[in-house]
């Protein structure tokens, strides 16, 4: 039950109700998520609590007797990046006394399953909140969460998320821009870069953040030089090829995540070329994958489980009803120095 | 509630309650799993169902109408062994219609985080039932699991689980006939193996297959060929650093786990020996990380995820009241050629 408004800043439940015509049992029930009630009724109620500015730490309080468990959805659980992201969500969600489902409903999606099946089961039980990583949710899928007002943090969202909606991700620009000094520093000119998908943010930035830094450094950047990898292994193999079949090929190259690294690793033997000694290549991500590789690849770590623990943090905070400073939180990114880097032929002794 | 008795085979509540000397009402908690009973209460009502022969399907018919979330504990999130674990369980429990809590409650255990953690979680919540990957339960783990009738399944235990418990795992001491006969295939005779744990039944099985096939080829076992590696990459470097001072080292080493033979790479590169010209590995697992290494390491495939899928489906028929065929069952293994392996020295032209 909703608790006595005299502890909280907000309207009572009996406002509420009054302000929806529905009776006070009604109300209590939208509120707590219960689900024996109308579409109808709910839509009348949610539009009360928003009317009355109704603030969340209600519903937390409700919950606080029903089983602690939030939702993981992820985009795949065959990545080693979504094992960290998993390690992370677990151990911080352990610390604040949440248990954690896990779900991998999107890439569901893109295999022709119901789109709507994790929607459907988080908003069936009532989820007190809910973690997205890679989630590109479509606009419906938004107004369902806002609907049966589950609050909601994504990790590493794929398109810029609506206006008031959380997120925490690394520092890609920076890291673009450190992947991209660290080659200039070994004497690089001819730089190129393998981008992820065209519109997603993280590319974006990584891809904004190398040419910042050929900017500030008085390098010219080069179109050509420049090239979108889908973050596919297969693809950015491609992409390499198209690279070195230019008239002036790159010495150095920035691919903008470690598994298109690898496919570059690959289109490189191809061509009978090795690393660093004909060419260099900077990595992004920092997986497992990048350290087994022959040579270790040289990459931009993104701190993927602290990433994943700091949602963890937010999602508490919007459970409890309050919120965040800020809607985007950044962590930073480093340069992790393996043998897939050295200066160019000609400025080696 | 519990159905009707005339609609199973079992004792009716009312039964179970005068045997027990309770109330139906009590008798009823414990069989629905509720906390509100005291521990005295609790088994003498479960004392009276195994007097009474009571059969589980009670329990399940109870709990359809419940949020259908099972649990999987795993060693560790840490690993790709993990992921294609949390892979095969994910997406067989969402063919079933479950969700899964995932928990890492038995590495908490050696960090020295409470032990209890994970089962109290369990049973308050009244868990439906359990998936356990790579456990080693105290016996007081599996009396608690068996006083709150959680039914649950392990996944590559690490010990040989008492009588009646159900398990799931991989052919192990076939696969360890499958990579020695491949080494003696191309010529190897003084083949060395480097095992995990030594009371481990996965490696236990493993080594076991390795001199099986070497009796059946007639090659005499060198007891100073056996080393144990804790199935940890450092122990194994040492251990292969050992097997290589040897005054007749080996000439082919069977690891009997992806990640030792990381370690013996590591050991072989740091004395200047060349896989597999030098020297042939062959791994066990088929983790990522395999094929990663350079040279790709040869290996005996587990079906990870398959194994994880079967113990959901075997966790299913136990959540129902049936009991399996069999409690242990095998997935088969199989090698996997890469390029690790290679006749021996003496034996190339």
């Amino acid at each position: 039950m909703v608790r006595d408004a005299s502890t909280t800043t907000g309207p009572t439940l009996a406002t509420v109700a009054r302000e929806a015509g529905v009776s006070v049992p009604t109300a209590s029930k939208v509120v707590n998520g219960r689900q024996d009630v109308s579409p109808e009724t709910r839509r009348r109620v949610n539009e009360a609590l928003d009317r009355l500015g109704y603030v969340r730490r209600h519903r937390a309080d409700a919950t606080m007797a029903a089983p602690r468990l939030v939702d993981l959805v992820v985009h795949s659980l065959r990545s080693s990046w979504s094992g960290a992201i998993l390690h992370g969500v677990e151990e911080a969600a352990h610390d604040a006394g949440l248990e954690v489902v896990v779900s991998a409903g999107l890439t569901r999606t893109r295999s022709g399953r119901p789109e709507h099946g994790w929607l459907d089961k988080l908003t069936a039980r009532g989820s007190s909140g809910v973690l997205f990583n890679l989630a590109q949710l479509t606009p419906a899928q938004y107004v369902a969460l806002d609907q049966h007002r589950i609050p909601f943090v994504m990790i590493d969202p794929v398109l810029e998320p609506p206006p008031g909606v959380v997120s925490v991700g690394a520092a890609n620009w920076q890291g673009g821009v450190t992947a991209t000094e660290h080659l200039l520093s070994l004497g690089h000119e001819r730089i190129a870069v393998i981008g992820g998908h065209r519109r997603t943010i993280c590319s974006g930035a990584r891809v904004a953040g190398y040419r910042s830094a050929l900017t500030a450094a008085g390098v010219l950047h080069r179109p050509e030089y420049l090239r979108l990898g889908d973050f596919d292994e297969a693809v950015a193999h491609r992409r390499m090829l198209e690279l070195l079949d230019l008239p002036e090929p790159p010495t150095a190259v920035f691919v903008c995540s470690d598994k298109m690294a690898l496919g570059v690793y690959e289109a490189l033997a191809l061509r009978g070329l090795r690393v660093p000694d004909d060419i260099s290549v900077v990595g992004f991500d920092d997986l497992p994958e990048a350290r087994w590789a022959t040579p270790a690849v040289t990459t931009v770590r993104q701190p993927l489980s602290e990433m994943a623990a700091t949602a963890v943090r937010l999602l508490v905070r919007l459970m409890a009803g309050e919120q965040p400073d800020s809607t985007r939180t950044e962590l930073s990114t480093r340069l992790v120095r393996r043998a897939s880097t050295a200066p160019p032929r000609g400025e080696r002794g």
